[in-house]
């Protein structure tokens, strides 16, 4: 099947079929509005329990939620994560070469059902290649509910083709990033309170004090991703990057550090999406009353995860933060590591040879928001 | 294992299994009531974006709906169809030899969430083959919600085998049927409006005027069916017809027009329904601004599909036509062809040699309502 | 991989890990709360009818429940049971050797969409084996609703490892169960009433009284199990125990009633939950007035379920029992036989040299509440 097909569809369908942005398309400061405003709903939130296993009961117990101050069971962090950017794949990343990296992505607002997201984006940096040929794009995503409140915010930046090679390049922007969320940008939802936490509903025996910076947990459960799981998944973010749904081959591919794929394949690739969700879900043994993620700080899918790979994770304790003017809860900034096809006592390196050990397939930093033990 | 066991369940278990009809069991102007009365619910529309990747805003999105009259977000009209056909099969079609064609498909009301949809068929026409061993039966189905309102109503027909040989054939009746459905005879939902349509939210350029009659779109995306994929759908509609379910081996199995079968199959046959909703989804990219299904008017699953086999799309706009008494929006008449493992470059001519191209699944004209440009 | 790292999670995380209660952790009349709450939605009473085919009306249409008394439709009985089991696997039987029976299973009230359920279990027997080396752990687990009502309640019992050998015995305690759940205890749902019984919805001819002891249905259809088919399932139903999402490689696996895995395996065993509500859904074709589940009265999982298997089921009517004070609808004692890779017609002699059939994956004595014939 020769690849022109694939690559140049704008070509054979001038006028119908959105080709979607090359590099020189891509203007500082333009904000784009992406389509499919998507309302959330409780079937969502029963896919993503089947497709996950996640049995953190903040997101399917609304007496338990309440418990915490919220109104009702809000949905997986992580769920409104994939469907927000889903939105955004369209218009920035289909003619990606690589989705180079993320930063601040910060979750600012719980999402329940019936809300409504919407997402858009800034463009907030260019850098043109060397080679002419492509360039890397930094993108500010935000999306927000019905109410036009911002629930989620993160940046990524992708490498993106250049289709007229003679566009001139734009001037160089790069933005500063920070390494990570700090303790005073996160967003704990307003009348979250955990002074009626009930451990009995999370099973969890240890809390925010129990956790020390430089601590391993290996994770025991594994799950295999079957074809169907992943399918599933990543349509129901309405992510329809083509290379999932797929067996695309791909010349040329590039190794990279978020999606990476490190050669040609004649598979579909599993949407990194599903990746860090199934990690979270099998970590939850051993992180019981890590209730919600309030930040994502950095993340490179070390490895590409294909349909048949066993996941297992383990979990390395970064550090530990008090939150201001609270204690009856705290952040923990983890790194949730994942692993294809090995279990984590298998991995005592990382990156063995300054590259990534070849079965680990994630490399998560985040921060999560953990009752206390003084108030519990 | 015996083909026997399959093909005559009565014999074995004379009082308790429902073998279902035989050609000598239907009676001109019958009316069978199908069991199972189905209340759609939110699981029901997010398992359909799940299966299908579906990104029309009209289903999923509650504020994009209401911007169009919609009281909410009405589920998608394939969906409704799906689930309304599958309550005919166990009484129409299991002792059916092949289905043979379907006409005048008209989507009469939006369905909601809530809404409890029942079916019902009338024996329209019979036709008893030369043969003696079997006959055609035609059939209007129709599908009314909770307030007993029509929502969906079509024409099918179906070859059916006699049981009793010896039965005397009926008076040969065959109906007369639309070539397709009437702009008159198209129901728009009556509180729609396109006065308000924002087309940042389905993320389509294009307009009813800007499609031309003889226009071919190759819809780009392609999607490989899983098992689980089609098993799912197949299930969610409660469609049981064995084929799907079984690896049947079916002897003297005759090539027809819907859900054909060329050959004797030891695998499952996807449901034609599935493709359908399968190319739909896929035509998105090109079609973002067809709102809604109006009717279909004629449609053939040209070649059978199996799990594990990619499908792409491409449509011909057949017509365009202005709708009695509004100028927001018009109807376009489309031929959406389905392919199997080929892109849509690569299929010139649909019927090479008189008959359907082997990669081509599916030829359905359809219409569909979309907003014109000069109210937006 | 080394099978050691699966069995003693323990000791390599000492602190955080979970490893779950071996035998002498176990102590008589001590009541274990299990994790996880569950808040049930629409979105799992979809999933469940995608995943088994579900065809029962009472399940799935408003009206008909309604018809029947109850304020809306509930939730597929076995859909309740499998969410409710799942909550006890962490505690009880994650470390099993076998789950080893079923009995005195009673379901108490219906379940509907917005209920939560939490899960308890109550240690009432125990039996160290003569090899010291492991014991049978008897627990009667119950589920309550948010205002604290039972909804079900069972006893199963497990074989579960000893980690300190030198652990001492407990004293021998063994319960007496009942053989099967008497007519006088089953629950009625209290608004429940066949008077106006419609059984065009289920489609059904046949009621209470044409059931006769010592009858056999062999139901037609059959049902292939796909991959992501029993992983969705059984992350649905949050029930964690590895074996069903990893190739786990297990020594010394002993035959067993219950999730019985007749040899050693490298692949991914089916949880019995599916296999029970695959067959149950099957036999609505010749069951299709079985409104509701009164009660499991016991179960064996004759041989191991995989993915690619075709489930066929019989049913043998056991009883039939008039009900107190109603003469409305009436109780069928049933024996549900589900099989693999045969059809009913090929299994004559359930356990033809005093062991099961190895077709046999299933062998279920269950109590359903159907209309009678003289209030229709």
């Amino acid at each position: 099947m020769p690849n022109t097909d694939r690559t140049e569809p704008s070509q054979k369908n001038p006028n119908k079929i959105n080709a979607g942005r090359f590099f020189e398309n891509f203007t500082l400061n333009e904000v784009i509005q992406h389509a499919t405003p998507r309302t959330i709903s409780a079937g969502d939130a029963a896919l993503n329990i089947a497709l996950t296993g996640a049995r953190n009961p903040l997101h399917c117990s609304e007496p338990f939620a309440q418990s915490l101050g919220y109104a009702t069971a809000p949905i997986d962090d992580l769920l409104a994560f994939h469907i927000a950017f889903g939105k955004t794949v369209p218009d920035i990343s289909v003619n990606a070469v690589a989705n180079l990296g993320y930063a601040d992505v910060r979750f600012m607002q719980p999402v329940f059902v019936g809300d409504t997201l919407s997402t858009s984006s800034t463009v907030i940096g260019l850098k043109q290649n060397s080679s002419g040929k492509n360039g890397v794009v930094y993108v500010r995503s935000t999306s927000v509910n019905q109410h036009n409140q911002p629930v989620l915010s993160w940046v990524r930046w992708v490498m993106v083709h250049k289709k007229d090679l003679d566009a001139p390049a734009p001037e160089t922007v790069i933005p500063e990033l920070p390494a990570f969320v700090s303790a005073a940008n996160l967003s704990i939802p307003h009348s979250f309170s955990a002074e009626s936490f009930n451990a009995t509903a999370t099973g969890g025996k240890y809390f925010w004090e129990d956790y020390q910076a430089g601590e391993r947990i290996n994770h025991s459960a594994g799950m295999i991703i079957n074809d169907s799981d992943h399918s599933l998944a990543t349509r129901l973010y309405q992510n329809n990057a083509r290379l999932h749904f797929e067996n695309l081959y791909i010349p040329n591919l590039q190794v990279n550090t978020m999606d990476a794929v490190a050669e040609k394949i004649g598979k579909r690739l599993v949407y990194g999406g599903v990746v860090i969700s199934t990690c979270r879900a099998l970590s939850f043994g051993g992180l019981e009353n890590a209730l919600t993620i309030l930040a994502i700080n950095a993340g490179a899918h070390a490895n590409p995860c294909f349909a048949g790979d066993t996941i297992y994770s383990y979990t390395e304790v970064l550090d530990r933060w008090e939150l201001p003017n609270r204690n009856d809860a705290g952040a923990l900034r983890l790194r949730m590591v994942g692993i294809k096809n090995a279990t984590p006592a298998e991995i005592s390196e990382l990156k063995p040879q300054n590259s990534y050990h070849p079965n680990v397939v994630l490399d998560l930093d985040y921060t999560v928001l953990m009752p206390r033990k003084g108030n519990v």
